[in-house]
């Protein structure tokens, strides 16, 4: 027997439509690309929309036309975000930091038809254009006054939308839909595409506007450093509309000032960034003296989030929490809100729990798996490989020859994990960046927390190297803070007591810089490279 | 394009699941129909819901199949709702109130095959019982040494459950399934049936988690007085789960000391019922002069939320919220809850906001239609008819002959209502309710409101009624507060500041009682036969 409820979809376009409604004069500032700071309402954004979509029609976008955009966090990008879902079109952010190889990959194998970027990246897109087959006109995200060189053989974002009518009549269609894609930095291998639909998005805003997720709401202001060329922001410009919630748009000045800056004058509650960024802000603090009067939480994603930097923003009165996804997860499935009765506790007695990748948002179904294929408990013990199920996460790769789930349809993370009986998530590696030693398992990332607290320690990454009797033994790889020098003996002390004796790591090499993907993430594979040959102390 | 996401279903199976998962520990409270408190955990419940779902299995339950169950808000239910849902199954919850003859016609209409029923019902079951065509089986939710008469000819619940392993392996099916259904206790014509699906559900939860509607959250302890026979207690066992808010159901005692120990001894932070409720809690702290230490927040729904009520609470620190929806609608479709720059006026300038019933839920289409069909502004002047659309409103009712939406797929509500442009719904009245007078339209509730706010009146309902020039013209008709005696003419005097001249009402009558319906609101058409031949003073 079926309901008898609407066959109602869930689209962005609804999302707009609940802000507009509900939330008509709530803010929307960007720092811009030119540089000045531009505010407008959610009110005044739905009619650029409605220009940007009718633009679009002219242009000739159609159902199912992929359009690229390569830019920083404005109110441009966001702009789009929503014309191009509502047309039934699919907004393809292109991470600038690929390069211009992989980027034009990406751009040729989504079969983009339309390219959008900030001046910015204008030599990239030179670059790539003799190699883009599909793409039929590119547009630069600026005006007339500021597009200049930039802008040359593109439309100009501000002369399309100028002479077109604000109000447009939005259609229905499956919420099945594709809106959104992006493509994995992969570190090995080709990029690989991700492609959300209406529906996976619409569910996650719910999912993370719930108070045991970000808990932000109308009132509060957020800032994404996190970029909306990757994985959509983490979803922001979607679950802010939904909840009331003023953006920030930081442009591209991602620097610890450049966000300070904007943090102070929009008196931001919320920001959400990875651990880099988070650092870089709290170094900046530390320099000047200045305090975060208004900030109170933030999150903290795309690695481990290490104790220095819970510790350092909690000296400012803000919290940071941790959470967990994939861009295969759209990309949310965990985020580390404290139970009352972990909250009552003492700083130091919650740091073990602000430490885990939190919990599940509902419909993210979780499960930790032995290499053998059998399901683990979640007893707080057993580690395994981490495979999630859910409306958002994904089935396929786009254009995929090989199967992206497992067999009975879960997606393997390739994370390794641990699951408490509380529902805490533990990422304890990477399943590729584990290392293999004397038949046990240590975690590469431990290893990297423990040298992370040490006051010399900048960065750390750690990798197994060959052994001839244990077959691998940990390498811990350093990057010195400025002024700070620190002897490899005196880190390999230092990280002990907070480690098994099985994850001592057997060496310390400095480096002037560690390898970054397009994300920000350290690049194992080029840390590999680097000391492939490497002969550990006997 | 399609999106590459997981097709995975939004069932309510992964409601509870996820509460497993995240909020093992968290409590549900119950007093019990026997009298004393029960208590266990999400954990604990899991496992009832499991044997529950065996026993169901054996007793002969299969998919589509509808049990109807006639019960206070007790655990008892809250596992039915889950174990029913669960098999891809039916609840029918059965409103007591609608009497042995109404009731008899609902449980026919929707051919329960199984009935399940408090032993307070035992006598209406009885005297159902040889009118009831399609019930198979009857269990009583009770236990050996309890049941006793009420048990006659029935399973007992406890029993059945004994002996079923505490494990039960969920399927997943489509989304659409329904769920669950309530009939409205239709003032005029047959009730009818709505049915709710998995999705409904689902998508409701997650609307009425968000912090700009209830705002509970984890810690959070969550007092449903609106009945789970009710349209399922306004979704509140689905909700709170999916939020990780502790329940506590109040069983059969009702009354407000009932209810007021249960408040202070389970330290209860919100609770939700119609205003007769909040209005019979008043009166018992009034009159024992008892605080609320612990409740922050109230959700009044079912009808308007009298100012004395508001300001009432606000003595004792609660904030009462309006909130608005219908059976039909799942059945929330706006909540009041007030945005900052509201929050920081003055408590009277605050009272008009709290006045309204507040902003729709995201996904809840609203506008208002003239008498011609014209769609409105939302510009907080122009009143019509209020229609709503959505994923969680009806389609069609239950073995409908007739269309239940508009030509272009609408639901209309009955109500006559204004929108704001900051998206807060007035409803004014009742379309039936309104009281036409010389051409122009007066809302028979605000009358009503001005009236209840005079401390002689404890209740009021105002009908039109004939009048040879002005076609009708109000009456109001009051029952007095205990203790209070005031005139006529004193009412009359005491509305009028706080009306429009059109709408002050020709007369007032004093009765006993008011007529109301089984869901606790105001018979308008009974109070319309009682003073079918009244003659207004010339």
């Amino acid at each position: 027997m079926m309901g008898l409820m609407m066959d109602r979809p869930l689209l962005t376009t609804e999302i707009l439509k609940h802000a507009v409604r509900n939330y008509r004069k709530t803010e929307i500032v960007t720092r811009t690309v030119e540089g000045p700071i531009h505010r407008y309402t959610i009110g005044d954004s739905e009619k650029r929309i409605n220009k940007l979509a009718n633009a679009l029609v002219s242009m000739g976008v159609k159902v199912g036309d992929r359009i690229g955009v390569i830019g920083w966090n404005t109110n441009r990008q966001f702009e789009l975000y929503y014309a191009v879902g509502g047309l039934g079109a699919v907004l393809h952010t292109v991470n600038p930091r690929l390069g211009p190889e992989n980027a034009t990959f990406v751009i040729n194998h989504a079969e983009d038809k339309f390219l959008f970027y900030d001046t910015t990246f204008a030599p990239l897109v030179g670059a790539m254009r003799p190699h883009l087959k599909t793409v039929k006109e590119y547009c630069v995200l600026s005006d007339e006054e500021n597009a200049g060189e930039a802008g040359k053989g593109a439309a100009i974002y501000e002369s399309l939308l100028s002479g077109e009518s604000d109000t447009y009549s939005w259609t229905d269609f499956d919420e099945n839909t594709a809106v959104a894609m992006c493509y994995t930095s992969g570190t090995t291998g080709d990029p690989k595409g991700v492609v959300y639909s209406h529906r996976s998005l619409v569910l996650q805003s719910f999912a993370t506007m719930l108070p045991t997720a970000l808990g932000v709401t109308e009132g509060d202001t957020l800032l994404p450093v996190v970029p909306m060329f990757h994985v959509n922001a983490w979803n922001t410009p979607y679950s802010c509309l939904m909840g009331g919630v003023k953006q920030v748009f930081p442009g591209p000045r991602l620097d610890g000032e450049g966000i300070y800056e904007m943090l102070e004058s929009e008196k931001v509650t919320y920001s959400a960034g990875v651990p880099t960024v988070w650092l870089g802000l709290l170094q900046y603090l530390e320099k000047t003296g200045k305090e975060l009067p208004y900030l109170k939480k933030g999150l903290s994603g795309g690695s481990a989030l290490p104790e220095a930097l819970i510790r350092g923003f909690a000296k400012y009165d803000v919290e940071l929490q941790q959470g967990w996804g994939m861009t295969e997860m759209s990309p949310v499935g965990t985020v580390n809100t404290l139970p009352p009765h972990i909250r009552e506790l003492s700083a130091d007695e919650r740091i073990p729990y602000q430490l885990k990748a939190g919990r599940s948002l509902p419909f993210v179904d979780m499960r930790i798996v032995s290499p053998d294929g059998d399901v683990l408990p979640c007893d707080g013990e057993c580690d395994g490989q981490l495979q999630v199920r859910g409306p958002w996460i994904i089935s396929e790769y786009y254009k995929s020859e090989k199967p992206t789930l497992t067999d009975d349809g879960w997606f393997d993370t390739g994370d390794v994990a641990i699951i408490d009986e509380d529902g805490f998530l533990q990422i304890t590696d990477r399943s590729k960046d584990v290392i293999k030693t004397g038949g046990e398992w240590v975690s590469s990332i431990d290893i990297e927390n423990a040298a992370l607290s040490h006051e010399g320690v900048a960065q750390a990454g750690v990798i197994g190297v060959y052994h001839p009797k244990w077959q691998e033994r940990p390498l811990l790889i350093i990057v010195k803070k400025e002024g700070a020098n620190p002897s490899a003996e005196e880190i390999i002390e230092f990280v002990k007591p907070n480690l098994d004796k099985i994850a001592w790591p057997d060496a310390v090499e400095f480096v002037d810089d560690l390898p970054l993907g397009a994300t920000g993430k350290v690049l194992k594979t080029e840390l590999r490279k680097m000391f492939k040959d490497y002969e550990l102390p006997s």
